[in-house]
């Protein structure tokens, strides 16, 4: 057996997330879907997970069915700059013939297989892993998004930059994140180190960066749900302070949209 | 009269271009797909001109059957960041509630109002402009683009950036387009000035800056073609000099793909 990194580029808005549905399509409709689709410039809405997309490309060009595991569980609608998984074939093929096979399928359905690499047996995407990055992006600006729809979340109202950096600033270190994930998240243990949150600004445009070893389900969205909160004037900065200390969920903000959320770098 | 003057953001890969066209939906057309879609998150592809989308919505809000004057005329899939363009309406309008209101009924079509202002009624969108701003946007990379999907120009073969830059600098100040421009042009003057042309690389992306008072038609993804050609090493800088004397289209470059194309500020 010969084990595969590959580092994965999507557009999130064009699946119901990484990870493989009970509702998934199997391989006979994907390929139903690929050579209806094919000549068609236009990537197919909600489909299926990226997940079983890779699995399929895999199975078309290597015959072998296999299981992809990822780095990050993205949702639906969470893109991905550089998402890392890996998977095991029989034998060893060429990673360029491999990395052009794949995205001969996978191109015209918001996908790219940006590199592929051998490793050792023992690594895993998802358990290797030392830290993760992400990316959310806000448009803050009263017109609605045109080029930026499903790419960024728009903010109408005029937003606190310096607050929302205080704020950030609050959240970095090992905190109890009890507060800060969804209910579904099915981590035994809430407590995280989130080693860095920085926010850019560069006029209507604003980019937080945030980095981790890992994250609890929808820490990331929460905590720029709760800092678009501060960034209104609604909720004081300090507030997180209390927020990490009561650990109550129903008091920090909402879950920002998906869609602005970018995994970014996965590093090993 | 009360002369507005708009500023509008578009994703070209909605509209067949700028412009009205023969074959352009009506108004009636418009509002049954405007109900039919309202609820969809999806905008339509390649329906209508983004001229007669605005057309629509103006008439929505005031009743008023209007001719919308843009500045440049974009093509298929060529995108705007500040399209200007210019309307009258009888009475005056709060511009604020205009553009609430036009965004309304824009905004899930892929294209939304950025500013309204009232201008003086000798304003013209098009002839009053001094100059038009654009940026060309090239992703020089092996694999496809998911999230750069007709947002930019995929160009695999790795660019050599200070060729494509000599060639660039040869092309500024008062030349004979004519090897630079489409057949069918309908300009009686092929000469024109280039004010800027700039190239900037960050890793894998490459964003052409380009400024004139005004343009031939197809001028910037011609010189962008060119440059790609030079870029790739299958026609030395120095060719540009030739090409601006001997005027020969057939010896230029390729047009480049309408999709990498920003129509980015118009001045006045």
């Amino acid at each position: 057996m010969v084990r595969y990194r590959i580092y994965i580029e999507y557009d999130g808005s064009a699946f119901c997330g990484w990870q493989r549905q009970a509702s998934d399509i199997d391989f006979t409709e994907w390929l139903r879907l690929f050579y209806d689709r094919k000549s068609d410039k236009t990537p197919p809405k909600h489909l299926s997970s990226v997940q079983s997309l890779i699995e399929f490309a895999i199975f078309r060009v290597t015959h072998q069915i296999v299981t992809v595991e990822g780095a990050g569980r993205t949702d639906a609608g969470v893109h991905a700059l550089a998402q890392c998984a890996h998977f095991d074939l029989q034998e060893y093929i060429d990673t360029d013939r491999l990395q052009a096979g794949l995205n001969y399928y996978i191109q015209n359905w918001g996908a790219s297989i940006l590199k592929i690499e051998v490793v050792p047996s023992d690594f895993h995407a998802r358990f290797s892993a030392i830290s993760r990055s992400y990316e959310y992006h806000i448009v803050n600006r009263r017109a609605p998004l045109s080029l930026d729809r499903l790419r960024a979340w728009h903010v109408a109202p005029l937003l606190n930059i310096t607050e929302m950096q205080k704020a950030a600033h609050l959240l970095l270190g090992f905190h109890n994140f009890n507060a800060f994930r969804s209910a579904e998240c099915q981590s035994k243990n809430p407590c995280r180190t989130l080693d860095s949150f920085d926010l850019e600004q560069d006029q209507e445009h604003i980019i937080a960066r945030i980095t981790a070893r890992s994250f609890l389900h929808n820490q990331v969205r929460i905590m720029m749900g709760t800092l678009v909160l501060i960034g209104k004037g609604r909720m004081p900065a300090e507030q997180i302070t209390t927020l990490l200390e009561n650990q109550d969920r129903t008091q920090s903000g909402p879950t920002a949209p998906p869609y602005g959320l970018y995994l970014k770098q996965v590093c090993y």
